[in-house]
């Protein structure tokens, strides 16, 4: 996640908006854009979601890629998800049919969280679905009904696997949610590569040069330069301990659900460019279930075990998007004019603004 | 896992015993330390499972820490493991009754195949249980019945948060495991640790200098001095990421199953040199299941992307695993005399011999 890694521009000629007022201005946009209420609802709740966290990566920034998707023909703007007919008790499937993963989430949630609840764990297959935006809004809504959650997807083929010399993973990314009662959940989402594609186009832009470790260039060599790391390929975070569960990203949420890994969604698709299309898989778990009959409280262990974290300095992930949303709750949302203008012109054109 | 990490001894004047003869060996040792056939016969199984695979750091070299624990009172040696009645539909409970974590597994698997071709997807929950084998083992059973596996547990509190400065996580092992028809499955299995205390130690032993990025002092300052580290704490491998990980598995595979995490282990054994008691996770998915009714094969898609793997120089996790088995069941397993000789003072000696 780049999340406060964008855009930390000054704050001065800033607009503040209410987090309502934004969810009304993106959702304008993405219905004068031609999306149907289910797809242009979703979409706008997950974004905006980023923006009031202050996670600028997946905010308003998603926006013009979405709209670039839907104009090239490689998103559904009407897609009507729809849930499949359930085969196996602990697995709820939801076709996206071609829109967007989140308005495929939105309808599978309430069934997947009642079927965790019944069968102890559960998933959530989702097939068909363009996907751009950040898995915590998933594991978070889990966390909400007091399950804890995985979810993981695969992306498009920028990473090579350790020891190789090609883009064949995805930033694949891994998420995780567990249920607090008196906090903001525990909750972590990151890229399986060592940083997200995004991170590498700031520093070509910027004319820095990457850390070391980042990326390989077009002949399998370690590069920092960003330009040849772009016609390269990506490195996994950690070594092969991060290129395995890249792989098994691919195995579980793109080949296990009969969809495509991130080489066939870029194969596909022909640019990364655009947002992929592909599978992902959420997994949920009832902590009252697995610990039934145990002594103690699963979550009371738990909050120790945070404790602890705490007491020694070190962070839980997420903390600071819980600080800035509690800001932006108070504050509202600060854009500055340059956001603002883009909403507008976004909002006047629609699809031809990009 | 440190699978042909340890004793690289010179390959003269060894004894080669087949599969068959080492596993009766074994189970002979702990017969003989008071364990009931079903404790002997499992933690065999993975003990030959490791030496056949080269996999040192889980083979014999593991029988001593087990008499150990049997002889410290810190592992039931008759425990019977028990199925409990199953609440909800989608988890197994196997109580280990405080014997070793294999019985149990051998015991819930049968079952947790049944329910996760029953209901797509399942899952494992071990309690009280003593932990030191590899997990590769538990995620190759699940391969072999065709389902994906994933399979994690706590240790003992010995690696600190990303962040923090004392040891809080364990080296909490993640293993995963997908079924292939022509070849030995895809399977990983590694500490979440940047490296497993076992190589730290091998580092005091041998007087060398840690690499950078393993480990901190008491202070909390980074060391690359193995005593330092062992009185400090390890690292997570991928830095904060790794250290999520790891904090997951302390909150699905201890907090989840109202089992320890891996400071209450610690607390409760009062000592790194025994084995840990604590829960352990597996969860059992049908790649049938998820697949049904999409197009192709999710097994021929997986093969795909691991021809790509290899087409590019890269190597699939457990290779060298896989090719020192098929050695084994070649050649036979060979021992070092100094291994001869402790395997017969473990079988006269029983629990006197540690």
């Amino acid at each position: 996640m780049l999340c406060g890694q964008i855009a930390k521009a000054r704050m001065s000629s800033t607009t503040a908006l209410t987090i309502e007022a934004l969810h009304e201005r993106v959702e304008a946009i993405f219905s004068k854009a031609g999306l149907n209420p289910a797809q242009a609802g979703a979409i706008t709740r997950a974004i905006v979601a980023g923006e009031r966290d202050a996670c600028k990566s997946h905010g308003i920034y998603r926006i013009e890629g979405a709209l670039r998707t839907v104009k090239a023909g490689k998103a559904e703007p009407k897609a009507v998800p729809e849930l499949l007919p359930q085969d196996a008790p602990a697995i709820v499937k939801v076709d996206a049919k071609g829109g967007f993963a989140n308005p495929a989430f939105e309808l599978g949630l309430p069934v997947l969280v009642e079927r965790a609840r019944a069968t102890g764990i559960a998933a959530l297959a989702i097939n068909n679905a363009v996907h751009f935006s950040a898995l915590w809004v998933e594991v978070e809504a889990l966390a909400d009904a007091g399950l804890a959650g995985l979810a993981m997807c695969p992306s498009y083929a920028t990473v090579a696997p350790t020891g190789g010399s090609r883009p064949l993973l995805g930033t694949n990314p891994f998420a995780f949610g567990w249920p607090r009662q008196e906090h903001p959940p525990y909750v972590f989402d990151f890229a399986t590569s060592v940083a997200a594609r995004g991170e590498i186009e700031l520093h070509r832009r910027a004319g820095k040069q990457l850390p070391e470790g980042w990326a390989i260039d077009a002949d399998g060599k370690p590069t920092t330069d960003p330009e040849a790391a772009l016609g390269g390929a990506m490195l996994s975070f950690g070594g092969h301990k991060g290129s395995a569960i890249g792989t098994m990203i691919e195995l579980l949420a793109g080949a296990m659900l009969g969809d495509l890994t991130s080489r066939e969604a870029l194969d596909l698709l022909g640019t990364t460019t655009l947002y992929p299309k592909h599978g992902e898989l959420v997994i949920a778990l009832s902590p009252e279930a697995f610990a039934a009959g145990r002594p103690g409280s699963p979550f009371s262990r738990a909050e120790a075990l945070f404790e602890a974290i705490l007491d020694q300095g070190a962070r839980l992930p997420s903390q600071r998007r819980f600080l800035a949303r509690e800001k932006s709750r108070r504050d509202g949302i600060s854009l500055t004019p340059q956001e603002m203008e883009q909403l507008d012109r976004f909002l006047e054109q629609g699809l031809d603004a990009v």
